[in-house]
């Protein structure tokens, strides 16, 4: 299984860099996957079909999608699964999910307060 | 100390009622901050200005700007300070920080990975 981690970009480079080496470090963190790439939702490269259909070129056939956003908006809710039911047609004996978003984890609350209570210390 | 948490704001009005949610856990939780209150970036209501004079009006006189965002963009770099100096330069007297963004959190590779983690026991 391999993860195909989904950021917006941004026109600042510096940003699109944050993700590449956020990519890197999941990397080298102990897990169960064969492989960690990111892809781009605008402008930057890869972009999520090139970025699904590099992992399927190298003959992988599970692929987790992981999106990199806060909010449900529309993002989220209609580009990322219209982007991947259309890579999915052509590859249909892939198997693609899309895990919840980030901001749909529970632990987001708490590592709002840490975020919080760490500048608070920090003073 | 209040809290500001700050979001984009997203079109689709579902997004931005998550945030409203985010912030009424967050006052759930235990901690030693005397509110907490949400402003959005664009569009919805309060915006980042109004957002820190509500707080200011109520003579709440420290308060932590916490921005929920995932990248370092031209948002959390330049738009974020901007209205908060603009602020602070009316009030002088009220301390205003700026948490650094949540995607600056260490813990946000794990939390990833975890998400991740959690689709593949669930299949």
């Amino acid at each position: 299984v391999h993860i195909l981690l989904i950021a917006h970009c941004s026109r600042q480079e510096s940003s699109n860099i944050e993700i590449r080496a956020l990519t890197n470090r999941l990397r080298q963190l102990q897990s169960p996957f064969a492989g960690i790439e990111c892809a781009f939702l605008e402008i930057a490269e890869p972009s999520i079909p090139e970025g699904l259909q590099n992992l399927i070129a190298n003959n992988v056939s599970e692929i987790l999608v992981l999106p990199y956003f806060l909010s449900a908006g529309r993002h989220v809710l209609v580009d990322i699964p219209k982007l991947v039911a259309q890579v999915q047609l052509e590859a249909p004996n892939v198997v693609i999910r899309i895990v919840p978003y980030l901001g749909a984890a529970e632990q987001i609350d708490q590592l709002l307060m840490y975020q919080a209570l760490s500048m608070l210390k920090s003073i």
